[in-house]
């Protein structure tokens, strides 16, 4: 603990987290530019450009740069990342899913656009997702690029994204969804897209196989805590604050982490993952410090 | 035209094309096997074995193989051709788009599974179409796998099928759509993804620069006419020969190609298109064989 304290003390995330998310913001404003349908590309960059922390292309720029990458090898991931997210809110959002009109402080895609609109945006997003990954990505042996692409890839399948998001859907409105099943669909919804951040970011930076398990180990438990944290500002936090509709969960009887263990315990149980996560990568000493702050910051947001 | 006439006449397409449709639907079934959550499997497996010509599957594996490589090589990318083409599908006749409940002779996805199943399989399948490609593509350098990827993903985005459906959906029930629109609908919403099939089975055999432009000037010479022939199936074959509803051209007011035309002039010009594809290959003598014939039966198949 005191050698974490003692990392940690040195590094000032607020700078550093505005500082990436400029960078991830201006690289996403070049990868899609307007274009001709003027319509699609629109509805594309709307929901892009309509912020959020932009966590997941932070935490893959930190974890290659930590692997010993540079900030370049991981751009374009990082993009592929925020695209991909992106297109999982957008279709989420749709009436047939979850319904919701008010997300990152907007309208929802759809509610603009028009379902149609707001379904293909999500697929082009998608798609572009792996172009820009594959055509993008310079100084990464192809391999390694390869790899990259699975692992986002496999993120957004029925063992990802999409078997969360089901898994959901199917549990709304019912009283008796086991801690079990909540676990399983926010490792699934929240956690795969996470996780692929964390290790694409690795993998591009040719991390040693031995040293894969301390980030895959650091990115479970953010990844779950994450999550938690998500629950509790859903009770606690504004609508001005979230950028989207809160309340929701309780509204709907959603199974959440506080409705199994309260507010308290859940809060306890995110901080507890946050520095299990902390533990799997001190073993890298000072080059850990922006990962270790990033997992604090996770559970310390207040959006 | 003797010389085309002597290579196809060893040619026998129908075992052909049976016998490769029969090693794409066992890649397939094999590809996305029944899981947990199963509801979101059966899904997925109900519009992908729902049959189809499999051409998209079937032009890569021949274009591997002219190009000099082999079945091996290719057959994840047909399968993943297949997992796009069915996404697309299945997204396109959501309500929100062109709302169709009959396709490849049964009730299309979200008649069976709800509208949310739908777009979730969908968004699945895309996903998984590169996780396939990148996990299961043996003996081909990991470089040509990244172009492949970008080649296939490419053709998914607003520079093809998501880009034609958006123009479609606009240009429905409008009576002023050019000749020059509905080129471009059709070369970005079935052109694309054929030339993706056709390019990157070249691309995995590792295929000569100088050669590539003749699987592109046959890719984009087939796309165009397939187009023109379903648009004339679509008047003139019946419900159950097509599989799909028939008609509906008319019905909505859609600019066709036998709008501007009439049918013969639609079947002269298809075919003319059809010869000038073959001109592109005849250079590659008896290996053509195959993509002569599969030429042919574009333009002469009835459904």
């Amino acid at each position: 603990m005191q050698k974490m304290k003692l990392l940690q003390q040195n590094f000032n995330l607020l700078p550093y987290l505005y500082e990436r998310k400029e960078i991830v913001e201006t690289a996403l404003n070049k990868a899609i530019p307007r274009g001709n349908p003027a319509f699609i590309y629109d509805s594309m960059r709307y929901s892009l450009s309509a912020g959020g922390k932009r966590i997941r292309p932070i935490l893959c720029l930190a974890s290659c740069e930590l692997a010993g990458g540079t900030l370049e090898m991981a751009l374009p991931t990082a993009c592929a990342l925020e695209m991909i997210h992106t297109m999982s809110l957008i279709h989420d959002d749709l009436p047939a899913m979850d319904n919701d009109s008010y997300r990152r402080g907007k309208p929802t895609n759809h509610i603009i656009y028009g379902e149609d609109l707001a379904i293909l945006a999500g697929d082009a997003l998608l798609a572009y997702a792996f172009e820009f990954i594959a055509t993008q990505t310079k100084n990464v042996p192809p391999e390694l690029v390869v790899k990259v692409i699975a692992e986002l890839a496999h993120s957004v399948t029925t063992s990802g994204l999409v078997g969360g998001q089901i898994i959901d859907l199917s549990s709304e409105g019912k009283s008796d969804t086991t801690l079990e099943t909540l676990n399983f669909i926010h490792i699934h919804k929240t956690g795969a897209l996470l996780e692929a951040a964390v290790i694409s970011g690795a993998l591009l930076a040719g991390v040693k196989e031995k040293d894969m398990n301390r980030f895959l180990g650091y990115a479970q438990n953010i990844g779950l805590a994450f999550q938690i944290i998500d629950d509790v500002l859903d009770i606690i936090s504004t609508e001005e604050n979230l950028g989207k509709s809160v309340g929701k969960d309780l509204k709907t009887q959603k199974a959440t982490y506080p409705s199994f263990w309260g507010i308290d315990e859940s809060i306890k149980q995110a901080k507890l993952l946050v520095e299990e996560a902390k533990e799997e990568i001190l073993y890298f000493d000072d080059k850990a410090a922006a990962l270790l702050a990033i997992a604090d910051f996770i559970v310390n947001r207040n959006n």
